[in-house]
């Protein structure tokens, strides 16, 4: 039973998502869905993209993801299916699917979705996701090879993600997300930390506070501020029982500084 | 294995749409679901008749669409199955189902859902959702005859949507929804503007605006408001980039004609 | 085809319950899920008790109900999987699952998660839902006895829900619940009125208002304050076509009192 996931910014609040799903069903109906999230903050590329990285990596292989981010939908930009060793994505070229792509062991192989027998005909120039991307993810899944879809491609629109600034005693990133805790996720993961990796780490956040980098919560007491490992295996800085985006001030983009000492 | 979507005003805080899937499955262990939407805002039956009409056409056929905005529960509404050429519809008759059974090709049979024996016993006073519809989608989906379930009934009430006016040489509508991105869905179709479609078209909200209609967002700059052919194939206008309803501050209700020349 | 229902603090904004479903089918890959919410406000163990106490009962025997409410996560709390007459609990030991096991027959056996083999490795400090939850839940749903995940325990933690003081002549509780139209869900049920059950009862919120107990909406006016029968087979305060909590203005944990006569 092929396995779809979706991730999009469409929301819950309208019938889009449910839409793409019974186009996918009526292709093949043996399709089965995980839905990621559909509430990307809309139109945020970049988001998506860390969110799509973060979740890839533990679904079976063979997995198709589909992902809709999507504010170029009518200009030029083109829609692809990747293949990489384990799993298969489907979406808008446009960075979102670049981290993920990486996540699952790269690009064997990109193409455009640009053969019409395999779109939703008349294609709808605001909705991609029902007309273009669902078809595609619902024939891969159902076994057509990627090379029917469309046209080969070279490579990828890389994400436009900020980088990681990495010297001798400091990895200089930024928080990336900010999750329903209030907790703030950067892109300072441990290889950005490799060089001082065995000394006690301290995390500054918007040049303001600084917290040790420990195991776990149960090291600290409630209402603490601290630096964990996150799920995503990057710095996270969280408040024991409380909301560390509340508390400090800060969101996305805020500068974060971790260093060995 | 048989296909159901759920459509409601439950919102998804509390486990009200997962209680409607356990009490499913324990009548067709094999159904599947798919969620349309549960954030119709609370008790708006013309918003959940719109977004269930925009929904149907792309399932596949046999699908049953389990529908519930429903302030009437506990009155004298009937509860009612709807046959189709297409589908199934489930739900209040109370206007919420009579769009979409006329988009999956009209009602070819309605019965009332007064059977005990098919309902959840005792039946609630104020959930009917898990008493009375849930048992009655799963029932059909797994294959009872819908004379089983109660009464024939002679017909729908019709939904209280506005009108269009059509004239010859414009059509007059409202926005009727109101999207995550802040797009204004109106109710004119491509049937209203039949008779001037050759011209160019532009599009008045709330007697303020104009914008033209146009084929697609790649034709216009960022930031600008455009008219659109929406996903539901009735004119929508937008904010390239941006959030028609806050730039306007317009909602639903709003007055909007569409003129050719 | 083992049934999972998963309920979580975690919400949907980020791919969190993705994840683990990812991990559960790469387990399990007939695993089918049903969610209940994504939303108990974060860290709220005792919503989070009442609404999976709410919804368990409604499920096929043998279903597998995952809930993760878990501010403990990575201190000493024990995680679990519970066996009940009907069906599987898996969570953290924290108060969670004690009101759902009762509703399902009360606790056959308790096993602690401890058992490095059924957990995914290196386990996270903060992210149990996926490394040690997940896994248990998709295990028993593929038939590994409980035994093999762990140690044996004497019973589980109790929930802290506040308790219901039951006279002759009244029965004091509480709001314990607001749903997303403003009902009043109390902690209040049939068995705490049984002594005055034969008279009329009225019920008195926040020592401010009073309404009478009716069978269904259909008694009373549009606007009207009433008290009902809830779906959970508690006291619920309403208006009709209104919203009880933003009338009176009262929240969890308002005092309710349900008097005869």
């Amino acid at each position: 039973m092929p396995l779809i996931t979706l991730l999009t910014d469409f929301g819950t609040h309208d019938a889009y998502v449910g839409i793409m799903k019974g186009v996918m069903l009526a292709i093949d109906p043996s399709a089965r869905f995980v839905d990621l999230t559909h509430d990307i903050p809309p139109q945020a590329v970049d988001v998506g993209a860390l969110v799509l990285r973060s979740a890839v990596p533990y679904f079976p292989d063979g997995t198709v993801h589909l992902a809709v981010v999507d504010p170029g939908v009518g200009t030029g930009r083109a829609a692809v299916a990747v293949r990489t060793p384990r799993a298969w994505l489907v979406g808008p070229d446009n960075g979102l699917l670049a981290p993920a792509t990486a996540a699952l062991g790269g690009a064997q192989a990109v193409h455009a979705l640009d053969n019409p027998a395999f779109q939703r005909q008349p294609v709808s120039h605001t909705f991609h996701g029902r007309d273009v991307f669902a078809p595609a993810a619902a024939h891969l899944a159902a076994g057509v090879p990627p090379h029917e879809l469309g046209a080969a491609r070279a490579g990828l629109v890389p994400s436009d993600l900020p980088p990681v600034e990495v010297t001798a005693d400091a990895a200089r990133g930024a928080v990336v997300h900010v999750d329903r805790f209030g907790n703030l996720l950067t892109n300072i993961d441990r290889g950005a930390v490799h060089a001082f990796r065995d000394q006690s780490l301290s995390v500054t956040v918007a040049e303001m506070v600084t917290a040790p980098l420990r195991a776990t919560y149960g090291d600290i007491a409630s209402g603490e501020l601290v630096a964990l490992w996150s799920s995503w295996d990057t710095i996270e800085i969280a408040v024991r029982d409380g909301n560390a985006a509340a508390r400090l001030g800060v969101g996305r983009g805020a500068a974060v500084v971790a260093r060995g000492g």
